[in-house]
């Protein structure tokens, strides 16, 4: 079996985390599997590293600032190797450019356009346990990338759909996808499957275990993830097609703090209206999510949309001169406010899920602002304030106590 | 005018340093000449890095060392690539593979086969400052290599030589090369010209300033070196084919007391006894220096030689078999001594260097144990206490208070 393996930075973080790494990869090793193992930088190489930079100049190149992380993952790289090698298992260690990861030129966050994997196929010929920089490529000047935010997850993504892996497994610090947040739902429970789709909604949702990005490249080359701990040796939740809907219809809540809620009051009702008002957000590149508009009376609408929180303030200031030459009543927005989401594939043959979601809310007095919904998820938002009780409200009504 | 500059880590050892040297590099290149830059890893980067090794895998592999070291450099240019774009001037870092090196494959103490510099010139041709990891290069197997002890020295004057530079400057914590050690000896000059050979008779005899495989390779292709400060910006100590001999004769006086003396005595006397000798100490891989043989009585010679004082005791060992077979009277070795040399191209053609040497000795009342020469140096060998008082009277000699 080809069995892929990716450690975050917090996994290799000292040199005792990096021997744990080391005889977790060993122990899949000796059951007779192929190994690629694809690590981070050590945990606060990266942040050290932007420090320096910082220091010399604020506002460094892309080209240099990729230069400069790319020393991280060839750090941990060697040590791994060099750890594994202690445990008597033979390894190599191979930057991203020698493990075949063609990138375009977008520094610092760079799309992977090809991986070749004639090197590390050679390696594991010669039963070698490869390691793999994450996170870095080459682009066609033979210049070093960096893949940017969760491109080790990308970096893993790739190489096993470039060579038709049997698994890929994402260690990270928890042991699995959640119904809940374990932290704060003590009744979560740890799914044992989810599917490509509920995964991206729930990572769009406020669960942060995986990076979107390397989800959906999963999808589209069907690779079977799995996400578990690096520090306990269970199994953790697999992510893949079509898992056994039956079993469990919701696969979990998220809540969403993060966000804000934008409203225009009293707008004038012409055709069109929502063209103009969305139009104006998307150009200064903001993604709306939640959209409420509201039936209407006396000629005007109310709309309202959330926004990731940090770009409330823009979204505002890319619509006050059409809403003042409107004269719209106001516009303002909220950023007090949570976006709690119920996520699985099983709602969209079932009935009821949102009105059992509602149903629970009102049990437990919370006002829901907003409504909205996909073919496997269920979103609501509420008062920042109600937001854990409100997870936890929901959580009780699909899974129990 | 091409101009290669190369810092080592004590010059690049913090964001200070960092500017510091940016700013004398965008210097050079803002009164026109083409800059190729060449930097160690900063300061402690290279100690820290082994030390992380040590702790996981005290017998690392040497390719996986080389990996790991070779980031120090990726991140040394990085940080002076955005150091000197701060400063306004273009620039841009190159790694060793990327500017071209291709060396052997002996990890940790690679040669170079060739540097290709089609990129360094191709960045050149657009008005930037190139900035070179030293001590790296590329194996025919696409592995990182490092090139060992003074490597970065090397990998700039291997850039000059293939680039037919006008100069390659070192730049170091010196301010260039001293008739003597000027912490110790207060009449000591700087030297304004050095031949290659009087350059590498200086580094043997105990001068830690130039490496001696970058100045072997700088007088076989003919490259320019300058040896100078980057903390004070003056006139450095130029090394190169011919200098002006008539204008001072003896170009140093250096110490070396990082040596033993091994004695064997009463040997009984054959044809090849010397043969028999030095091929056991040959064996054990250990260089021999000066060599004494006395005329020999009763049908026996005593022999003594020098070589460096680790290797001692080794060599030692390698006689000892022999010595009592043959039956000599004693076999041992005496760290407690110095060997003080006098080197300059000049006294190839004048008499009576060494017979002022000797004379500055005996008026200082310093004993003389052995002494040695070539074409232009001319070495003895004296008790340790003594040795800095030698350095003193033979430089008081040559050049005066």
């Amino acid at each position: 079996m080809l069995v892929v393996q990716k450690f975050g930075g917090s996994s290799v973080r000292d040199a005792e985390r990096v021997m744990n790494v080391a005889r977790l990869v060993t122990e899949t090793y000796k059951k007779g599997n192929d190994v690629v193992v694809v690590v981070s930088a050590q945990g606060d190489t990266t942040d050290d590293l932007i420090a320096k930079a910082k220091e010399l100049n604020a506002r460094a190149s892309k080209r240099e600032m990729d230069m400069l992380m790319a020393a991280g993952e060839q750090i941990s790289i060697a040590l791994l190797a060099m750890a594994i090698d202690s445990l008597g298992c033979p390894a190599i260690s191979l930057l991203g450019w020698q493990a075949g990861f063609e990138t375009n030129s977008t520094y610092s966050a760079a799309r992977i356009k090809r991986v070749n994997p004639e090197r590390i196929r050679a390696e594991l010929d010669k039963r070698r346990i490869v390691i793999v920089a994450g996170f870095q490529g080459l682009n066609k000047y033979d210049d070093v990338t960096t893949l940017g935010r969760g491109g080790s997850d990308t970096s893993a993504v790739a190489i096993a759909a470039s060579m038709h892996a049997d698994l890929c497994q994402i260690y990270t610090d928890v042991e699995g996808v959640y119904t809940a947040d374990p932290r704060k739902i003590p009744g979560a429970r740890k799914l044992e499957e989810i599917t490509y789709d509920e995964m991206l909604e729930m990572a769009t949702s406020g669960a942060q275990v995986l990076n979107n990005r390397s989800v959906e490249m999963a999808k589209k080359y069907n690779v079977e993830l799995e996400v578990l701990s690096s520090l306990k040796w269970v199994p953790g939740t697999k992510v893949k097609e079509v898992t056994q809907v039956e079993k469990m219809m919701i696969k979990g809540v998220a809540k969403d703090d993060d966000v804000a809620r934008v409203s225009i009051v009293a707008l004038p009702d012409n055709p069109g209206i929502a063209f103009k008002v969305f139009s104006r957000v998307a150009k200064a590149h903001i993604c709306v999510d939640n959209i409420l508009q509201s039936v209407g009376r006396d000629g005007t609408k109310d709309i309202a949309f959330t926004v990731p929180a940090k770009d409330a303030e823009d979204a505002v200031e890319s619509l006050r001169e059409y809403c003042e030459a409107k004269g719209a009543a106001s516009l303002d927005y909220d950023t007090n406010v949570a976006k709690i989401s119920v996520i699985g594939a099983g709602m969209e043959t079932h009935e009821g899920v949102a009105a059992d979601m509602f149903a629970a809310l009102a049990a437990a007095n919370i006002n829901i602002q907003m409504i909205s919904s996909s073919e496997i998820r269920v979103s609501v938002l509420v008062d920042k304030k109600d937001a854990d009780k409100a997870v936890e409200a929901v959580h009780r009504q699909f899974f129990g106590e």
